[in-house]
């Protein structure tokens, strides 16, 4: 949608097995033209963006192998990056090129119908190169990005995957573990009345897809796991110092520092 | 703000230990006349809304005591009810009637610039009241609150601090904790750079006052302990099931769907 929104527009072709999709795809103004036959949206492009669930990505690397072009860019949006690498480098042909991606923006709702152009706009869009990508494939994505109104992110798949288990996936774990935490109390029917917005913005990711996220541990375990830990020795301390008023005090002023300090920094203008 | 906005409207009047603030308060119409001077403004009314950090109310308590006329209604919108009824009943005299009261809603920002009319409507309004308290009073206090927009419940205190250390303080010390554990992280400038919406939302609670939740914490921490040794045990569980797909999706499903009926009965219309 927001390639599209382009003074110079490029052809946006879109595949997805559900037909339905791709209509409302077209009805909402995100493609120029879509097919559920892959090798005719794939043989023609220029780059190639694979966006569904991280296990579904290899499946579809696979498929679109065949049908890739000499030069053609491929790129994909999930949350980890070190599994996709692998995938890649194991199914894609050597005469394309791949570049993982990931743009750092989202929502708790999935599909076409919650689509919006402006949704990366002002967001970091991490892209994971291996060594040996061609310098022009790098600039074509960059300036995509750029064009789009996001920010470009150069960086490893591993350290990647290592900042995505702390900013990303941990808070998502956290919001679940809330809901499942409140729910499960007998009181809950009662006890959810007084639930409010504070309540509604720390668990809005346990909203997000069970699928998507059931992937992105999987697919990123050894990053998350050794984080939950950290967290629950952080949460046992914080149980032993409730009547400490010094440390409470200094320990809330810290996080209100480093919050406002990031958000300051993700609010300035792009450099 | 709210009450002055009714077609028959309350006189309003506030005290502020700070007379720019009285200022400020007039001047963004929330009170229809402010003084400094706390005795001017309590021998008259019959309704006193101590709105303060928890810690401070017992002294505006003290303070206020000896100008309340009888029959006079306090109330207080403080987060936490055991230790304020505590204190109402130490410091007040036998001719008012206290009566607890909890606004379910707020934001991160605090002073007169930040607030708004519609702030509690739609929202859970807690009172918390002891057993003798004339229905008279309970009557308007009520009528008050549905006035602008709230939805009054009746609760003991006990149960009252119980429900919040659940759905308020521990989201807040989850919200808090994560940006402590990410900012701790020796590459936190280069990660922040790939926080987004999410991480915006899960740690919102977190630029929340320092003092407020400092106080929160002093006053309810037996109710709040517990439940960080239960998110702690429940974090650490879930670290030792992220290789376990169904594990993974049955509690990401339950969370999703459990924070969704919330969602639709919060936003459901008032009965």
């Amino acid at each position: 949608m927001a390639l599209r929104e382009l003074p110079i527009k490029p052809f946006v072709q879109g595949w997805d097995r559900d037909p339905a999709a791709i209509a409302k795809a077209i009805e909402r103004g995100a493609i120029d033209h879509g097919s559920a036959a892959l090798h005719e949206i794939v043989r023609a492009a220029d780059v190639v963006i694979v966006a569904t669930p991280v296990l579904a990505v290899c499946t579809v690397f696979e498929a679109i192998a065949p049908y890739l072009k000499p030069g053609a860019i491929v790129s994909d949006v999930a949350s980890t990056k070190v599994q996709i690498v692998a995938w890649a480098e194991a199914t894609l042909p050597f005469h394309a090129v791949f570049v993982g991606g990931h743009p750092m923006a989202g929502g708790e709702r999935h599909g076409v119908e919650h689509a919006r152009a402006n949704l990366v706009q002002g967001a970091t869009y991490c892209l994971t190169p291996a060594s040996e990508v061609p310098q022009a494939a790098l600039d074509t994505l960059q300036a995509m990005i750029a064009a789009i109104g996001a920010r470009p992110l150069l960086l490893s798949p591993e350290l990647h995957d290592r900042y995505v288990a702390a900013i990303s996936h941990l808070p998502f774990l956290l919001s679940a573990a809330l809901v499942q935490q409140t729910a499960r109390d007998e009181r809950w029917p009662e006890m959810r009345r007084l639930a409010a917005t504070g309540y509604r913005d720390v668990t809005r990711l346990a909203s997000g897809d069970a699928t998507m996220h059931r992937d992105i541990c999987l697919t990123n375990a050894d990053a998350i796991r050794p984080l939950l830990h950290d967290m629950a020795r952080l949460l046992n301390d914080l149980a032993d110092q409730l009547d400490d008023a010094t440390v409470l005090h200094e320990f809330f002023r810290a996080a209100q520092h480093h919050r406002d300090e990031w958000l300051r920094e993700r609010d300035a203008p792009s450099p």
